[in-house]
């Protein structure tokens, strides 16, 4: 029996101990596709207990709360920071097998220093524990004690990169904070607030108004040409689904509807949102960006909790939307027209897996042209990991996977890649064990430290 | 090598043997969804032979034997009893890895009192055990021997539930046998028979007719409350797929005409169907019942054989009609109405069951308010169980899940929790055996028990 | 730890090696479904080096190699042979995990002799063991080597099969090669050369023309005729998506709309190609052939490169189209006139192999009238295999299963059967290993061979 939580968790093979300790462990990270506020970088904010640390904004905490029947006042309402602690430490041994479960002991291991079972038996000695380390420790203690060397975060096109610019400026801060731009607002044709999110969008990229569809793309890669002066070499887009071009569209004429204020039906909305992604490509090939795309998730299901606290709070889920043909058609305009960019593939439906590596391995280019990404969200979970990882190898080339990322808006959450780095290890160790691959130290380490660091730092800063 | 069928079938670490034998093997049973006939309860029937036992009316059985190209008349046609026994004692070594190989053992081992592999060559001996024991066991032996608590069966909305209340009279009978509600022929709106059935409805609702929307809800409330008093805890519905509300539609009047006989497109079907639901859930919250949804079997595929043998002989297969966003919207509807009762939520087709787990989460309300069900029908086995464990814990809280059941006709298919409860000690003993949860004993107990059994109770008669 | 590729390779129980060296190693091989042309086999074609017997035509290595960003002069482009090799083995590191890797030194092993592992270093000793070894072996030796029976190619119905003629009359050639009618070409009504094709199946046929749909079933059923007397005993169908049958259809008028050059929706066209089909299945029927469909990849998804390289170049991938209502209406539709062949149902999506399983259930006839076909394409892998064998336990009977086929261009391809069986004794000793199935010698034994060679070569040869 493996000792909880001990130093050889989910190393199953004397191959993965040594890969996990010997290579994976002292890699560093570079943590590609975030949520964390660069402001309290910046700040170097200190939590003053696991409350602050844990509960904040986490809604993958939420919902394991809410699963449990908690009152929403200790979750998100204003119970005390003590009471939402109880609550959450009450509820966590019903999280056998939750990553959550995995995640919250190793960050009390990895930055409170504590190896204790989270139950309400320890719930006084670990509550105290944190409130005597956290405060010792601000936020860029607890990057570098994570061996952090790259964060990517998600911004908005209109967003000035003011926080960006000031950490870069630091002489105390060496970790590249590197902006992502996610220009999904852009995209939101049918949102009510979308002609005003247009005129920010006409202010950051310094035009009097949006008033065509080529002031919209001026406007974009007005953006991406900022954003690039910052350091920018990624961006991100959450699409409810994959957009189906059409050749015979004219989104000229789509978009001078949709600032008429009239609607489009379906079909229009993935002509106009292709074309633009189409454009959006053509604009960070030049800079020789990634464009990583997002799908299948279906947001706020919930109408009540939705207007009670907002949107990102624990009420999306998997979605289901067919994406084959869409995808395929999107990339091939890109590549038809010459300027496919680097692009990562992520569906948050894990039977999109084969469909999406296969799509990705029809785009040929550069090393890792089209890849297929990480598991993600709700797939962020050991055997949800083991068959991204499968898949990958199954239909690729599973030494060219660009890696981990946290996607995570807590400064805790870097212990997903050591999570990550022991399952890596004891896969690698696996096909060592049953024969599939040959015991070949210096071929394996170079496997280790391909996927969980080099991969993703080239993918970023070399331009593989 | 485990011996076959042996103590330890199935658990794989010492942990696992221990938490089967000592905790999840004395726990009662609670059957809280079932298709037993409550009048061979009454009648204490006994079966004669291993042919009556095994082969009346078991669909899962019949299938086999067609898959080996049996002559129908030795499965469902005039053949006799040892016959029809030979043929499936003849077919049974084909189906390796198949769970009906598994029960048929068991069924064996623990009401014939033999464990003797089931082939050609036991043929004899096995059928003289059978027809020496089983004359000796009432059904009520066989639900007594199997330390069952609590039985649920499947109703409809018209039945006087005679047989369930003389069973509660009996004097000599002390498990609970609760009738379950199942509207499912009141929903049926292009059947037929349709507009018949609603005369039964309103004779069993004392009201004159159905005429009007209205008078269909009512009856239903009526039937509700009949059922409510005695005993009914929950609601079973069974829906080809789930049905997408339409706020914009006009119920009443896509009633009027189903009355008038006229044919609703699939929209419509739906706005109506989603509406009597949502009305339903009012009507059952009002009991705190549990209300189970099972979608995604596509029915009576061969005409042929459906015509010959009538619904539910093994023509219906799993199928796979979208259903994320008509779920989300359908509790959405209810609970925005403020009657969202307690749910749980199966699909036939598994790859719903991450989209139904975090649909389930995001409608709190007191634990496990709703809850992704057991593993269903054709994923009845042991990899489509691990599949939905392992589901479950990675997207919500595997110590909140209700549990098994046996959704079956044959009073031997209590093995069915057996195997469950083998497999979860296994998948249990699997998270401690890799060091991912802590080996206590008191708290890996307590799991077995919720799961196994108290949950169940729970959900049914405490209306945790 | 296993030893690398060694004699253990795949086998994890003392069960598994048994069953896999004693029993299934020692199977003749029927492959009775590939794309080798004929011509070589009559030729007798000797390769000169690794770059002809691994790289000319192989898609499969070529997704992978541009997977990893190697030009394409060095995979289909006008490189030399040994610079392309180069590409290969520089790259094929990289796939671990991936069964071109096992598949790759399988070959290397079984057919050039050597263990060597595939990288760099030593690329050069395996290059010129190729050399030294594949020239003295014609394509009729490496079949034979592999001990094949009987080999299935698949042919267009206007095909005079002269080389299967020739190679049938040559007394130094005693391995059946036998035509499998492959008629995607007459169904094909919406590409631009179909009018031509009608021509051409018309003189095959001895038809003037075919100007009616009457002329078009008469055409095919003559073609069926003349490869029944050529000794074909199956048909393939690769079919975008499976095609509902609409009764209300006329499929004379729409076929007479196709042949004047008139474009037919997607509803019309699935009308037309099902009661195409349900034709075609009564004209096998009739010589009690098997009806093999494959459903589900889409194809040619990169125009540029199809431009450049023309079909089946690797640009196709998994696609994700219904099929359960088609399929079943299809199947359906063949039952209830009577004329339902054996069929053998693929999807290249494995979430709807439980789906084609319970439809091939729902179906009787004889034994394995209808089955689920092996592992395809992108499921080529272990855990494609090991998922795939898993469902067909869980659904049907394993022992009934028809077993693997090579569904390749290359004669080195016949490892793919020895990686199969060596999974296939796996899980076969796994099921005893736990204890879920005797460990009865004989009765293993008998399930190895059923599984391995019986079955596909009754299913062919013996009508079962």
């Amino acid at each position: 029996m493996t000792t909880f939580m001990g130093p050889n968790y989910l190393l199953e093979s004397d191959t993965a101990v040594w890969l996990y300790h010997e290579v994976a462990a002292k890699q560093p990270i570079i943590d590609y596709h975030c949520h964390i506020q660069p402001a309290e970088i910046l700040a170097d904010r200190r939590f003053q207990n696991l409350t602050e640390a844990w509960l904040e904004g986490d809604h993958y905490k939420w919902r394991l709360m809410r699963a449990d029947g908690i009152d929403e006042r200790l979750i998100t309402g204003d119970a005390g920071a003590r009471e939402k602690y109880d609550a959450y430490v009450g509820m966590l041994p019903r999280a056998i097998g939750n990553p959550l479960y995995a995640w919250s002991h190793l960050e009390l291991q990895r930055y409170i220093g504590t190896d204790l079972v989270i139950k309400p038996a320890n719930a006084d000695a670990i509550w105290e524990a944190g409130c005597r380390v956290l405060p010792t420790l601000g936020v860029r203690d607890l990057i570098r004690m994570s061996k952090v060397e790259v964060i990517v975060t998600t911004d908005d096109p209109v967003s000035d990169l003011a926080e960006h610019a000031r950490l870069d400026a630091d002489p105390d801060w060496d970790v590249r904070v590197l902006p992502g731009i996610r220009p999904d607002s852009a995209l939101a044709f049918d949102t009510p607030g979308y002609l005003d999110y247009l005129s920010s969008l006409a202010a950051a990229a310094g035009l009097e108004a949006i008033r065509s569809y080529d002031d919209l793309l001026t406007a974009l890669e007005r953006r991406v040409d900022f954003f690039a002066g910052r350091g920018c070499v990624t961006s991100d887009h959450g699409l409810h689904h994959m957009p189906l071009p059409d050749p015979t569209a004219n989104p000229a004429e789509l978009f001078r509807r949709v600032l008429a204020g009239e609607s489009l039906d379906g079909r229009e909305t993935d002509a106009l949102t292709a074309d633009v992604l189409v454009n959006f490509a053509k604009m960070i090939h030049r800079h020789d960006w990634v464009m990583q795309l997002h799908v299948n998730a279906l947001r706020r299901i919930n109408t009540r909790m939705t207007r009670l606290l907002g949107p990102d709070t624990g009420f999306d889920v998997m979605h289901e939307q067919p994406l084959a043909t869409a995808t395929a058609r999107l990339l091939d305009a890109m590549d038809q027209n010459g300027h496919l960019p680097r692009v990562v593939l992520y569906s948050l439906n894990p039977h999109d897996d084969t469909i999406l590596s296969t799509i990705a391995g029809s785009f040929p280019g550069v090393r890792g042209q089209v890849r297929h990404g990480a598991a993600w969200w709700f797939n962020d979970t050991r055997s949800g990991m083991e068959a991204q990882l499968e898949n990958y190898a199954n239909t690729s080339l599973l030494v060219n996977f660009a890696g981990m990322l946290t996607d995570s808006r807590s400064f805790l959450s870097y212990v997903r890649h050591e999570y990550f780095r022991r399952l890596f290890a004891n896969v690698i160790g696996g096909y060592v064990e049953r024969g599939e691959y040959p015991n070949d130290p210096d071929t394996l380490a170079w496997i280790m430290r391909r996927v969980c660091y080099e991969n993703s730092r080239d993918m970023l800063l070399k331009k593989q």
